[in-house]
């Protein structure tokens, strides 16, 4: 019988995480344990101390699909691999919500002989960041709804406060609601809503912050909602950011786990993909590759959202620079871009798979043409793909001029990712000067257009109403040499989930833009983004138990 | 300068986690870390080693006053004392709620030379527990509504679901909310609302569990609603249990700190004095009292409502028993009770004094006689207190044959508690013969009477007809052998908040009951009891900061 996620994972024999931070020579005192196979690694390890400059490898991916991609697990399993070939190498991913765990997706920690752990504490409560964002950005909450019950002297109109609460749950009842009623003591009656925590501003802030001094000075940016006159109110005209800070201080120190094979991992921060920009901390990548020779990460969703936010985003602010890319894809995943239904994935189909891999290769093409960075194509093996397909699948991407390596982690660990640990070596050794997307100083309307022809491969935008006086307001309040955070269907290279592989000819419907002023960036909502999920019929929470010694399962 | 108290907890040196541990014999390997000076201890310090059967001693006082009594201060010192006088002592006490350390009341971990620390990390997230209650319960919430929303099999009435949400913050904006609108996709528009999160059931379960699965056992029974037909809806119809005896799995398990003196504290469960028993955890108690030798634990309120809760419900479901009382009274707060307006307190007053004694008479009558224990009366301190009037109280105190003792913890620590650690030490030598206000096997009604007559001092009760409607549901239920939770203004002996002193012949408005069916015990609500409360004008959270290297100020 194959052994569920979790059954390998609890077979696994942790090293004590002093060990494992040994490996980075991370000193001990630097360490704030929590339990025996969990820390948080003081600032000081990156600020104080003789450090290193390792190379940074992405981990991106092709439009997901229902078939799996398996990005994480590529992510630990080449960290392992590393390992294996005899580098000093760490990981750095990002912490899982609570919702998806108890909705339909299970756990987050890679899978097979791939997966971080401890992973049920790192899927259930962790070190508690999410839980000390979701409390900072509703004391945020309660602070304005105060400030008005009161007597406002800011003059924040209820309307339109743009800051909502926060839960970290897949809670669909929570997404409108209207508070403050049945009394004149519980407050000033208006609409607003829930975001689960992971989307709240607060976790971008902390994700791109590099010290806690900076990110008071974010966090004071936040913009929270406007007055009647329309003038922006801000976090810090609530004198707020003191306390928010206060309650994010150990949430901003960088978590250290292990994989199955002891490789280090450092998994911290988990801004939504959707409304940000979907990659674990800054604090976390320069920790890692402060202490390791060679620094796996991954971004979110496809290489059209979650590489290009990297690159334009994190990069940016955070003055890093991928060294090399990995780009990871399924033949079952391409053959679905290519038509075939999930239910017919177990089949060969060579001309299935031909129609998808213009899907990957317009991936290729950005990292490789837009981005300049080097690229390697990982095929993340499955029982059922035939030396055929892989063969098409290779000669066709070869044909490009690009590198493409067969992977086999879930099943083999680091030992199934060796070559392709061997290539990425290979890789950082290049030279590369990245380029981006566009340039801060173009206008807003100018980014997105770029963003859409160069890495999207479409015409151009269609803006509404609301999109144009919202840029237009953006604008005049100063914020149009933020970079972008594109809100956009993960599944099509379009704004259209259902135009697979590689569309071409289509425009991207701009509904509206807002400015997370804090974390620094403008989303630019393409369709409607949902920022907080739903249950499935069966949650996936009626099958999690624990026992009377504290051993879960049902987590997957 | 006179230091504050966050100014005297950060100059003080604490010791590691497991020197304080050791203390206890308790093992290292029964340690979780959370940070160099906190930590976990497993159930297998409770139940697989060699342990102690130590002295409690139940710290109360009288019904609070805004002069402030002290009751946590004196828990603390006493607890320094005894160790001082070569005993080997613990202190278990509630963790504070996120809400009010944001609001009025600032920090809750002492005063003074009498603290427990490291106090920031009490006050604030300290090891998750309270979060992990509030994303237990939110689970709950977001399975309730997604169950109606995808069918609604269990045929749950939307308008009768008892089970609320939960945030770790006073935001009386979300008391009451409607909802589920705005969308056919966005759930099943209801009315509802939040509670502060130490309301939840959940609290009251896990501080009431002796073990993982007796909690899981007690989380089936939660009652969330009825359905149309009018028939109860549990937690563990909706397969619940598990999972949210998952997320708890952590939070079950005591935590231990040290005070300023490096006493063992186990700080652990905070349920709502109002609505709950209002102490901490059983298992906290079991713990310290199976290593320590004396065990200082405190109640909520004065000793009508939290002594009260503390014998008929924790000590009968644990199977505890306080060897020793102690009675918190000042000078100050009698002096207001007898009269005295905050702003003339300052003022020597013993015919106020006098005035208000008898409130403090009738909690020693209820330790004395109702719940036939030994009790001494601990007169915290204050500045202003002038020897007359400590003269005055001593005489009225020592009338009734009671001992009565100054200490001066506040501002000398263990050593200004020394006499009083000497005297719970003698009363911990006399037998007693514990006795409870009521029988388990009275009727509603009758358990309830017993309580205002015998413990509050009034004449009988007054039921509303929902109160009287939902006895006899609750009796029809099977509940009727439940001990009772009283909800009743915490300033008076009665249910009138400004009757001051000892009230009598009043009677109790009963307005309604509520059960706990999970925790065991059926509430009963005297007038508008407040779930969650609400931030001042200028919020606590304005002071507080943190600076560059995570120090944080203005907690107090």
């Amino acid at each position: 019988m194959v052994k569920s996620d979790i059954e390998i994972a609890q077979s696994t024999e942790m090293l004590p995480i002093e060990e494992i931070a040994q490996k980075l020579s991370i000193d001990k005192e630097d360490l704030d344990h929590y339990g025996k196979y969990k820390a948080k690694v003081d600032f000081s390890a990156l600020h104080n101390k003789e450090t290193n400059n390792g190379k940074l490898i992405l981990v991106t991916a092709i439009n997901p699909t229902p078939a799996g991609e398996g990005k994480t697990t590529t992510s630990v399993g080449l960290g392992d691999a590393l390992q294996k070939i005899g580098k000093k190498s760490a990981i750095a991913l990002r912490e899982p919500s609570l919702g998806p765990v108890f909705g339909v997706k299970g756990g987050a920690a890679g899978g097979g002989f791939a997966q971080v752990i401890p992973m049920e504490d790192i899927n259930l409560h962790f070190t508690g960041d999410i839980h000390a964002i979701g409390a900072a950005n509703n004391l945020v909450s309660a602070m304005i709804d105060n400030h008005i019950y009161h007597g406002n002297e800011l003059d924040i109109d209820p309307r339109r406060i743009t800051w909502r609460r926060a839960m970290d749950m897949n809670d669909r009842q929570l997404r409108s609601i209207v508070s403050g009623i049945g009394a004149r003591t519980n407050g000033m009656p208006r609409e607003g809503g829930f975001d689960i925590t992971v989307a709240s501003e607060i976790m971008a802030v902390l994700c791109l912050s590099h010290s806690l001094d900076e990110m008071k000075e974010k966090l004071s940016d936040c913009l929270i909602g406007y007055t009647f006159n329309n003038e922006p109110v801000k976090l810090g005209d609530l004198n707020a950011q003191g306390a928010v800070a206060a309650l994010l201080k150990d949430a901003l120190k960088p978590n250290l786990v292990q994989t199955l094979e002891h490789t280090p991992v450092f998994i911290h921060g988990g801004p939504f993909a959707n409304i940000a920009h979907g990659c674990n901390s800054l604090l976390a990548t320069k920790m890692a590759l402060a202490h390791a020779d060679y620094v796996v990460t991954e971004a979110g969703f496809g290489a059209d959202l979650g590489a290009e936010k990297f690159i334009d985003i994190k990069c940016r602010i955070g003055d890093v620079k991928p060294d090399a890319v990995v780009i990871v894809a399924t033949i079952r995943a391409l053959k679905m871009h290519g038509g075939v239904k999930k239910t017919d994935l177990a089949e060969e189909n060579t001309e299935a798979l031909k129609a998808g891999l213009p899907n990957l290769l317009k991936h290729i093409e950005n990292i490789q043409t837009t981005f300049n960075l080097p690229a390697v194509v990982a095929i993340n093996a499955f029982p059922g793909d035939t030396q055929e397909e892989l063969d098409v699948l290779k000669e066709a991407i070869e044909a490009t001029g690009s590198k493409v390596v067969q992977s086999n982690v879930w099943a083999e660990g680091g030992a199934g990712g060796v070559e392709l640990a061997e290539e990425v070596v290979k890789l950082c050794e290049q030279d590369s000067e990245m380029t981006f997307a566009y340039e801060l100083g173009d206008t807003i309307e100018t980014k997105v257009d770029k963003i859409v022809q160069s890495v999207y491969g479409g015409k151009g935008t269609e803006w509404s109403v609301a999109a144009k006086r919202t840029a237009r307001r953006l604008t005049k309040l100063g914020y149009s040499d933020l970079p972008i955070c594109m809100a956009k269907t993960q599944y099509s290279l379009s704004d259209d989930a259902k135009a697979l592989g590689r569309p071409t000819d289509f425009e991207v419907n701009i509904r509206d833009l807002s400015v997370s002023a804090g974390a620094g960036f403008i989303v630019v909502l393409t369709g409607n983004i949902m920022r907080m999920p739903g249950l499935p019929k069966v949650p996936s929470a009626e099958q999690v138990d624990v026992n009377a010694e504290g051993k879960i399962t049902g987590l997957f």
